[in-house]
């Protein structure tokens, strides 16, 4: 099939979760893609990116990798893009397939856990957030956007390629903790103020929905809920700004 | 003027700097300024609002407040919009005329210095977490986004009705540190870790831009430059992120 139709197939959720493939679009997260060990099958370019000044560069590196190419008209590329102003550029890759079994060889864990949250460039910022910060991985549990929705792979400015991105439930994360000294944390405001002190070995973090958040789901099964202590007016933190300081003050 | 016109034109920078008016646009925004102590020169109501669950209780409000109300159709409101689903409610009002001299009457300040940093979602989340984690002030420097842009207002969350947001420029920040005891700290990745038992009694953090960090200008002004430890794969922290962590840290 030709890259262009799988291209624009990929913007629906169904079509990646059938096909396993995402795709990575524009010069920066390609670069990032292209460094990565992850698969691509193929490159699509539109006639607008022979203007970009990295395009000798990343045309290079794809020549080296003897990545596929395809080439279309600008106006083919933007049928496919997903920004409102389109460098021409956009790779076809395979979803890692990372497992919760390759988390627990570590001794310190951090398992950033996502309940809901919805907005696809706060997600991206989290698992940005989580790779520099050094957590284990990213878990999305159900409601929660899809990690390889483009946008959230353009706001994750290259860190889906090397941090641990698992989709998965409750039960799956149950059955780790069966065997695991695991500590579960639930991001609420009317949680107990997170000191540094506390942080223990093996950690699960679960944070919430932007508007409702953590599910009932996810309260029924954290051993604590923590709070950042903030200023009465405001109602909450962002959400990646909450992640970011609770990983940074976590941090294992 | 009708408001429907006033609308439209502040959607430019130029009318919102010469008529100090901005607009708030949906109804959790109207909601947090009718709250506020700002005064609120009309409502623009679109006949979308009508069918908000909320509709009830924002006419309320505004009725209470006796401001003045200008219906228009689905189709004008959408005009002066800057939505993709306007929800058919929006609040002109007058920026708030902070300053720097009333910075000055508090033993710790926590001025947060933004030096070009551009993206309206970015902007709006650090007002918010600025308030939040108990930063005195926000003070935009040329090249940063203009703070009353409808986008960076929407996405601080009602922070810009109550934080103080003051506009301006080095000299005007040398002149108060010429009289004052100030550390003047920028973000930049090749600086010296942060570490807690840092924190002075009054401190200019200044964040940069997201791509160029902080400017030449800025540069030269900075008595330190600090840095969060995080991953060597990752080239920076989304700069809300980065700001909420060194404002958590360093909170007074």
């Amino acid at each position: 099939m030709k890259l262009l139709t799988v291209a624009r197939d990929l913007g629906r959720r169904k079509a990646r979760e059938r096909q396993q493939l995402f795709v990575a679009e524009g010069v920066r997260t390609v670069d990032e893609l292209l460094r990565s060990t992850l698969s691509i099958r193929g490159v699509l370019i539109g006639s607008q990116f022979d203007e970009n000044p990295r395009a000798a560069g990343l045309n290079a590196m794809i020549a080296e990798r003897s990545i596929a190419v395809e080439r279309v008209d600008f106006r083919e590329f933007a049928s496919a893009a997903q920004t409102d102003s389109p460098q021409g550029i956009l790779a076809i890759a395979e979803v890692p397939s990372w497992s919760l079994s390759q988390v627990e060889l570590q001794s310190k864990v951090r398992l950033l856990v996502l309940d809901g949250v919805q907005d696809p460039g706060n997600v991206g910022t989290i698992i940005r957030t989580a790779e520099a910060l050094g957590a284990t991985a990213t878990y999305a549990l159900p409601g929660t956007v899809d990690l390889w929705n483009p946008k959230v792979v353009r706001s994750g400015m290259g860190s889906h390629f090397r941090h641990p991105c698992i989709v998965g439930t409750w039960d799956e994360l149950d059955s780790f903790r069966a065997s695991h000294a695991v500590a579960v944390w639930g991001a609420d405001a009317a949680g107990t103020a997170l000191t540094k002190s506390d942080a223990p070995d093996c950690l699960f973090l679960v944070v919430g929905n932007e508007g409702a958040g953590l599910s009932a789901e996810s309260r029924a099964r954290v051993d604590r809920l923590v709070a950042l202590p903030i200023s009465s007016a405001v109602e909450s933190l962002n959400v990646a700004v909450a992640t970011g300081i609770l990983l940074y003050e976590l941090r294992a």
